[in-house]
């Protein structure tokens, strides 16, 4: 390419401001970037955090959005397996080195140079975004752009964190949540031929697990069990950003059962040796996913018909998208289309 | 079988004891039992436990010793793979169901019906003991007694951890402590084509460290590494009974990497959440190991001479061996000799 051009973007303008109408400049393509028009992009909690600068990462302007659904306008020259005009997902990272032993294996979410869409760059609250086309991931026709965002970050870290935990089918998966990442897990696990338990607060959640595919649900009040789950795990998935109570979790695992942890949080994890070592048990925490396995999901997505639950908001209503997201009252996905 | 016989065992009579020589009367075998003629038995700090009650599940008279090398002198009829004048291992696990889904994956150690030899039975400090058949190991030629006995635990415990947590080969493999389990561990480890780095408190078993196949070693200093290591871990095996510093190992692990307990101590473990996020590190523990896993360990240890570094005592001196190991000072496994 090309010329430069001006995209119109919200962005906060210091950490913690509402997003304001904002424009700014692209550069010139590099030869393996793409110049997308945004069709729709997911708003995320991480949104959120980068938004308030909870993880000390954040530079203003910020233009944050990283769930985002494109259509390539222009290409760079290196870029030979995509096309304009095509249709491709973003999601929470930007790029990486592509040459060290993660990257080589696919993981290259877990690569040190690892970059994030919103963290080395401007996001996809706007009409246009500039990323890397090496991170595009084309989508099939068959998957609707609203519902395709969501999966670019909230799918592909619950699908991943599944996997590398070990699920299979035939398995007992426990999922702790049903919020934007848990919904997601529960519809992966159960139409993965899995029997799904849910540990969730509330009746409301409780009934929509049900819903989404859930075999059994079990309400936790104040770190208690109301019930006792019919038969232990192979693995439990904490989709909650919030501390769990470890040890009550881990003793409701099978031998070689796996504690699996996707929501994050600033707490350490107080793990008993005992239970750990009488059943051979793990515990382990997964981060987004790599490009191979962000196919694989989004495939999977699509032939299995997971689908994202979501409330649509016109990007021009972003603040109160976040305003509803940051009282926990979206179900379960907000997408912002432009 | 037959009729009963009078076995010559060294006992506790009550916790804390020292041995004294102690007779008792064999039952009738069962159809899946044998009766061996102890050739060797090596010592074991769960033997020291088992002797203090510290795990609340002694009763006395205590035989010790489940690191029994056996010469089979009457089996029961049901034991068609055994033939008497073989010679067999039997080590911590005395019996178990059978029929549940871990035995049938060869977790028989898992079972939550395990019998411990020395907590469900008299154990191998005697000139005979009765074991189940088949939980006996036979032996190959080229394995030398003596040296079976400590492999029949300590061996096994370092193996099926090491394995379980990931070992193949070409990795980088830390491994904390140099004792009776990790003089076996760095053997394993190294001997099967890995890179072995020991984690230990003095210059004399950094020494020796070295010479069992290490090829680093890191001197730790009240929770202080003296150096760093010269690249990151795939596995870091902890043989320790005490608590290590969870954080620093943990971060000293790469991508996927895992944290494996094979000695255990009472604390908690302490365990950041955003270190086994940032690279999906797991954290596990793993106690001794199934059947298969353990005649694949005697085959691996026969064929590519990893042996005990041992001291043998006569059975008649027990107690000298136990104040030794009491004392730390056992180079590394103790073996009774009737």
């Amino acid at each position: 390419m090309l010329r430069a051009m001006r995209v119109n973007a919200y962005a906060a303008l210091d950490h913690g401001q509402p997003l304001v109408q904002w424009n700014y400049e692209t550069q010139e393509l590099g030869p393996d970037q793409v110049l997308l028009r945004v069709l729709a992009c997911g708003l995320c909690h991480s949104d959120l955090h980068m938004i308030q600068n909870d993880w000390k990462s954040s530079t203003y302007p910020l233009v944050p959005g990283h769930e985002v659904v494109g259509e390539i306008v222009e290409k760079g020259g290196a870029l030979a397996h995509l096309h304009v005009g095509q249709r491709v997902g973003v999601g929470w990272q930007r790029s990486a080195c592509l040459h060290c032993d993660d990257c080589l294996r696919g993981n290259e979410n877990l690569c040190d140079e690892s970059t994030g869409l919103i963290t080395h760059g401007h996001g996809g609250f706007a009409d246009h975004v500039v990323a890397d086309g090496r991170f595009c991931v084309p989508l099939g026709d068959d998957l609707p752009t609203e519902f395709a965002g969501p999966l670019m970050c909230g799918g592909i870290t619950v699908y991943s964190g599944l996997r590398h935990a070990g699920m299979t089918s035939g398995q007992r998966i426990g999922i702790i949540g049903v919020g934007g990442l848990g919904h997601l897990a529960v519809q992966f696990a159960s139409k993965l031929g899995n029997t799904v338990t849910v540990f969730t607060t509330t009746d409301e959640k409780a009934q929509q697990a049900t819903h989404l595919g859930a075999h059994e649900v079990i309400i936790v009040r104040r770190g208690t069990l109301a019930e006792n789950p019919r038969k232990h795990f192979d693995l439990i998935l904490s989709t909650v950003p919030t501390p769990i109570p470890c040890e009550l979790y881990l003793r409701l695992l099978e031998s070689d059962g796996t504690l699996c942890f996707v929501g994050v949080h600033n707490e350490h994890l107080d793990i008993p040796l005992f239970p750990l070592l009488a059943r051979r048990r793990r515990v382990m925490a997964s981060p987004i996913g790599g490009r191979a396995m962000m196919r694989q999901m989004l495939d999977i997505a699509t032939r299995l018909g997971i689908r994202p639950t979501i409330e649509k908001f016109p990007l021009a209503e972003v603040n109160s998208a976040i305003a509803r997201l940051r009282r926990n009252s979206v179900r379960y996905r907000a997408v912002l289309m432009p």
